[in-house]
């Protein structure tokens, strides 16, 4: 008996190859990746030279890595990976509000505010109230949430993106909410940026006819005890690139209004955020 | 209407995104590639945790890679890709000598020797006279059909992985056949080793329950004009690992006959290379 690799076989030929006794989980998500990369590879008919490319592209992603840049979240982004695993993730009820990709500019332990405090620190961009409840999947408000919130700058940039700028966590804060569930700061109205598209990842958007802007949107996390987490943003819905984000986090619940008042702010955004119970 | 992402509809919206007039081929290979990467995370349903592993995993991959080190090409080669990629590209009709993995240690230009020559510079390790014919489906002599040889040491190590070691280009050389196609070149009988497994893919192999070590094994490449180019090994058939070579390249036809024969050699191995016209 063997089991000399052939074509036809190959799969079952290198899954057969791992041990009996090795992490159960390990076993089923490897031969099925076994399973579906050999099934691509079949499909197209992938030439060597083709699979040479494919070594040097990800090669290049790897290298090109850096503390400050990760090119291999990049690409499982654009090809929608990153928003396919969230959303596996993160089923719930109707009626509760949708998740979307966590993005790689989250800053932990940003500075905690006050309901109404203005987190834009330099003074630039569209100034825009954001309003709102946390509530539970019944309208019940939750006391003791934290609304973690951070956005781009009005030129497009997080401000981690820029680590020589100050002040420091501009366009970043945290609000704990009261018995209400109201939350409320004045940011800006967020602009629609380009992800990184100088490596690897941006070549190959351009080869595949695509452009690497993503629509403007604020970032929330929302955390309370007893409660699955929220990670998600919200859009400004006349964006240019709603229909066409380079990340595909766009979901339709997720547009929210962005209305013009020329008050004490340009704009005002009201967006109730429901959790569900864990 | 919208093209916004969903969990059902991940594919087609990802690929929907492709511009008109990119390179079809890319089209093709890419919209596959996605279907299978969705098709993948949703059997299994991945998590977060597993895919931020994978990113990380991915990311280590990259950037071990070196000039002297290519860890995505081992990562190819230990999920029997690489085989899979070299059997599409190479499949033959029957009695034609079969295509196996090249592996990263060939050298362009090797030395052209007289027939018979030894390629064992430095002495060590049990000599084999290598002796055959090049011929072509119909059992023909090729004539000026160029073989190129390389095999590892006698402790398990091509020149390449230890180049400050002399005599270079031990253990390679290249014969051009006269009108009898015939071949014939003293070397060792190779021996077993394990691919280097001191990065990612090797502590992968060791979560698998798999080994590193590929089974004993001569490399030959074989050109002629107007002939498709053979990449194989022939493999020393009584070698422990024959049977469960890390990188799958054994096929039945490649084992060779290594006859302990005691005489100018010790052993004698007798190989024809059957070649198909272009």
């Amino acid at each position: 008996m063997t089991d000399y690799f052939t074509e036809e076989g190959s799969v079952e030929t290198v899954n057969a190859r791992m041990g009996d006794d090795i992490d159960p989980r390990l076993k089923t998500v490897m031969g099925a990746l076994v399973k579906h990369l050999h099934a691509f590879a079949k499909e197209v008919e992938l030439t060597q030279e083709e699979w040479d490319f494919g070594i040097d592209f990800l090669t290049q992603t790897g290298q090109i890595c850096s503390p400050e840049r990760q090119e291999f979240i990049l690409l499982s982004d654009v090809l929608g990976f990153s928003m396919l695993v969230d959303a596996i993730n993160n089923r719930r009820p109707a009626g509760a509000t949708e998740n979307t990709v966590f993005g790689p500019f989250h800053v932990a332990n940003a500075p905690i505010r006050k309901m109404g405090d203005n987190i834009c620190l330099d003074g630039k961009g569209e100034s825009c109230l954001f309003t709102g409840r946390v509530i539970d999947i019944h309208g019940e408000p939750i006391k003791g949430a934290c609304v973690d919130v951070w956005s781009d700058n009005a030129e497009g940039f997080y401000d981690v993106q820029q680590p020589d700028i100050q002040p420091k966590f501009n366009n970043r804060g945290r609000f704990i909410t009261e018995a209400d569930g109201a939350y409320s700061f004045v940011g800006i109205k967020p602009v629609s940026y380009p992800i990184p598209d100088d490596g690897p990842v941006g070549k190959m958007l351009g080869q595949l006819g695509r452009h690497p802007y993503r629509p403007a949107h604020m970032h929330f996390m929302v955390t309370a005890p007893g409660f699955r987490t929220i990670v998600t943003h919200t859009f400004v819905g006349d964006d240019r690139y709603l229909n066409d984000d380079s990340v595909f986090g766009v979901k339709e619940t997720l547009v929210a209004p962005f209305e013009h008042v020329k008050a004490e702010t340009e704009w005002r955004s009201p967006f109730d955020f429901v959790m569900v119970a864990e």
